[in-house]
C-alpha cells in the first residue's frame, strides 16, 4: 500500500498555532537558536522570569519537606476534588485573609496548574459572545493569548511610563462600553517591575464599579515588593467591586515548575455568583485538569512553615539585583529606564534606536545581542511595546553585572560615530 | 453605596456550565449527596477507578522515592519546556518502543496534565469547523464532552455486548464521511473491562486507513490485563494508520493524583506532520499548563526501577477482584453480566428493570442503592447506555464482596413479586 496517494481527512487547527506564535516561550525560542555556538561565554537568561536554578534564589527546605510529608503520607495519590483539596483551600483563604476585613472562606478558593491555568479559566470563563476585556500595554501576553483563542475582544489600556507605570484610567473610561467584562491589573507589575499605591488601586476599582466591570487582580508576584511603595491586594476593595485574585506558589517560593497556582473570588455581595461567574468556574474546572494532589496536600504545612527569613532573604536579594540593574542601564546611552522597579523580577527599558548604528529596532537589538553576546533579553514588542526591552533582573547578581557589561559593550560596539 | 440596583455587565458562559453536567464527577457527586447520613454502614465506592487509598492498591515505593529523589535535587523547581523535559521524554519513548518495529523518538512525546490534558488536546486540535470525531458507546464520557466543547461533532458507534463488546466496524463505516477526522478506541476498555484483540485492532486500523482517518488509542489503562486475552497497543499498526496514544502513570502505578500523562505519535509516514496536526498539538502545549516539572524529572527512575513484581501483584489483585465481581454479579437475578472482564477496572452490567418493583431505570436504581445501602454505583447513562451499570471491581476484596452483597439484598427487597 503506497502512502503518498493517500488522502487523509484530518488537519491541524490554525487558530492553535496562531495563539501560540506569540508568546514569551516564542520569542524565547527564536531568541535562544540565534545564540552563537563559536561564542564561548556562558548564556546570559535575563528573558524569562525562572530563577529558581541559582543559588541564592533557591527556595525554602520547609517547602520541600511539605512535598516530601505529603507524598510519603500515600494519602495523597488519588485524584482531588474539581476545586481542590479542603485543607489547601482553607489554607490559602487563611493566607489571603491577613489584610483584608471581610474574611474570604475556603469556598472563595480554587485550586489551579499554576496562575496560568487561573488565566485561562477567567478568559474562559468570561468570554461570551460579543465581550471584551481590558488588558494592560505593556502586558503579561499570555492575557492576550487566552482572550484571543476564546475570542475575548481585547482593548489595551495604557501603563504610563512618564507617570511610573500608572494606569491611564482615563483611556479606560473611553475603552470601555456596555460589552466591557473586566479590567485585568498586574501587581507587582510584568513587565514594568511597579508596584501600585492604594490609592491608585483605589481608582481602579472606583472605575471599575463605575463602568460595572469586575476586576481580575494578577498577583503572581504578591508581597515580592522591595521598593518605598507598599504592596496592596487588589481585593482590599472588594466591597467595592468583585474582584478575581490570581496567585500562585511559583514566584513567591521560587517554585513555577510545581504547577500550584490559585483562583479566588472577592464577592462579599454575592454579586459573582448572581452572575453565573461562579457556576462557570466550577464548570471550567469540572472539564480540565487538576494540580498534583500531594502538592495541593502540601500547601498548609508550605504556608505554614516558610520562615520570614527566607521571605525576607528573597527581597533583599531582589532589591540588590535590582539596584544593579537600574545602575547599569543607566551607564549606557542608548537605554533609558523611566522607573526604577519596585517590584515583580523585570524592569522596562526604552531602546533609542536612532542612536545605534545598524540596529532597526527591539526585534533586531535582541537578536544581534543574542548572537554577539550570547544574553538573551525579551523584545518589547513581545509584551505590547515595539522599541522597548524587558529585561529580567532576578538572577545571580555576579552573572546581572557580567550580562550587563555585555550589553553595553554591545550598545557601545553598536553606537553610531558622532 | 447600594449594590443592588447596579448592573454589571458579566456574566457565567452557558457552554461550560452545560459540558460540565455530564461528566462522571458530576454524577457521582449527586449519587454521595444521596447517601443516607441515618445509615451507620460505610459508604462502598463502586462507582470510579481510584483505588489508590486501598492499601492492596499502594504503589510501589520505587515510584516515591524517584519522585522525592527529583525533588530533593533541586535541579527541577523550574519552568519545563512546553513538551516536556527532554529525559522522560526518551524514558517514555522507550517504554512504548518495547512492542514496536519501527521506533518511537523522544519527539514523538509529549507530556500532559494526566492523560485527561492529552484527552483536551486531541479534542482541540482536530475540531476544525464541520469536523467529526467516532466515539465508542459505552464510553469514558470526557472525551463527549471535550468534543461538545471544542464544537467537534461527536458520532457514537456501537460496542457489541453480546460479541463480548467488539467494535460494530459496519457502523463505524456508515457513520463516516468526508468530515470524520478520528475514531477513538479505549483499551483496556472503560467502561466495558473487555480487552481487544490483535485482530480486532488491526481491522480498526484497515478501517480507519480505508476512512482516510486517524486512530486515537486511549491506552490509559496499558497492561491492565488479566485474562486471556493479550494486551496490544494500537500503536503496532502504526504503519497502517497513523495513531495517537493517549496514556499515564495514573493506572498501571496507581497515583492518579500525580496528573502525569503522554500524548504520543505513532507516525512513521509522516502524515500527522504533512498535515498539520503535530504543530497544532505544540501550539495548543503553548498555551496551557504542563505536569510539574519535578514530576517528570522522576519518570526516567519510575519506569526503570518499578519492579515487576509490583505489576504482577497488581494485575493478581485486579483479576482476583473481577472474579469475585462477575461470580457475585452472576447470582443477582436482574443484572446480567455479557463478559467478564479482562482488563482495566470496570464491567457493565445490564439492568433487567422489569424485574424490579419499584425501579424507573439506571438513574433510579442508583440513586435509591445510594441512599438505602450507601452503596456507590455509575449508573449507565453516565457512559451512555441507559439501564446499564457502571461497576469499579478495583477496590479491597473485602469492600467488594460486602458492596455486591448490599447490591443483592437491594434487588432482592425491590424484586417483583412472582
Ligand atoms: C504576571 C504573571 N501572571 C501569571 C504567570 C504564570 O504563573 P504560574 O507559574 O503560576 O503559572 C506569570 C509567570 O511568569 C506572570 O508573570
Ligand atoms: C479511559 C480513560 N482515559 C483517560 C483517563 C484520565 O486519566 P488521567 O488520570 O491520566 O488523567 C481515564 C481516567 O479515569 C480513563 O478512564
Amino acid at each position: 500500500m503506497g502512502t503518498e496517494a493517500k488522502r487523509w481527512g484530518f488537519q491541524g487547527k490554525q487558530e492553535l498555532n496562531a495563539a501560540s506564535a506569540t508568546t514569551v516561550r516564542g520569542y524565547l525560542n527564536l531568541l535562544m537558536a540565534n545564540v552563537s555556538h563559536h561564542n564561548s561565554s556562558p548564556v546570559i537568561p535575563l528573558g524569562h522570569g525562572d530563577p529558581s536554578h541559582f543559588p541564592s534564589f533557591r527556595t525554602t527546605p520547609a517547602a520541600e519537606d511539605a512535598i516530601v510529608d505529603a507524598l510519603r503520607s500515600a494519602k495523597h495519590n488519588c485524584y482531588a476534588p474539581t476545586v481542590g483539596i479542603l485543607p489547601a483551600r482553607r489554607a490559602i483563604a487563611d493566607y489571603l485573609n491577613r489584610d483584608l476585613t471581610y474574611k474570604l472562606s475556603p469556598d472563595d478558593v480554587y485550586l489551579t496548574v499554576g496562575c496560568t491555568q487561573a488565566i485561562e479559566i477567567v478568559t474562559a470563563v468570561l468570554a461570551r459572545s460579543g465581550a471584551n476585556i481590558l488588558l494592560p500595554r505593556p502586558s503579561y501576553p499570555y492575557y492576550d493569548t487566552c482572550a484571543a483563542y476564546n475570542r475575548l475582544e481585547i482593548r489595551h489600556y495604557d501603563l504610563l511610563p512618564e507617570k511610573g507605570w500608572e494606569v491611564d484610567l482615563d483611556a479606560v473610561e473611553t475603552l470601555a462600553d456596555e460589552n466591557t467584562v473586566a479590567i485585568v491589573i498586574v501587581n507587582p507589575g510584568n513587565p514594568c517591575g511597579n508596584v501600585f499605591s492604594y490609592d491608585q488601586l483605589n481608582k481602579v476599582a472606583e472605575t471599575a464599579r463605575k463602568l460595572g466591570i469586575l476586576v481580575v487582580a494578577d498577583e503572581a508576584y504578591d508581597n515580592l515588593a522591595f521598593g518605598s511603595t507598599r504592596y496592596v491586594p487588589m481585593r482590599v476593595f472588594g466591597s467595592t467591586v468583585p474582584v478575581l485574585t490570581l496567585g500562585s506558589v511559583s514566584k513567591r517560593w521560587i517554585v513555577p515548575g510545581w504547577r500550584l497556582g490559585w483562583l479566588v473570588t472577592s464577592d462579599p455581595d454575592g454579586i459573582l455568583q448572581k452572575s453565573g461567574v461562579i457556576d462557570s468556574i466550577i464548570g471550567f474546572l469540572n472539564i480540565s485538569s487538576d494540580p498534583a494532589t500531594f502538592i495541593q496536600a502540601a500547601i498548609p504545612q508550605i504556608l505554614e512553615n516558610t520562615e520570614e527569613e527566607f521571605f525576607s532573604k528573597i527581597i533583599c536579594t531582589l532589591r540588590e539585583c535590582a539596584d544593579i540593574c537600574y545602575d547599569k542601564v543607566e551607564e549606557i546611552p542608548c537605554l533609558t529606564c523611566p522607573k526604577k522597579p519596585e517590584g515583580s523580577m523585570f524592569v522596562m527599558v526604552k531602546l533609542n534606536v536612532p542612536m545605534l548604528e545598524d540596529i532597526n529596532d527591539d526585534m533586531d537589538f535582541c537578536l544581534k545581542l543574542a548572537k554577539e553576546e550570547s544574553v538573551i533579553i525579551l523584545p518589547g514588542r513581545a509584551v505590547g511595546m515595539k522599541n522597548w526591552l524587558r529585561i529580567t533582573f532576578a538572577i545571580e547578581s555576579c552573572l546581572l553585572q557580567e550580562g550587563l557589561a555585555r550589553v553595553k559593550s554591545f550598545c557601545q560596539r553598536h553606537a553610531k560615530k558622532q
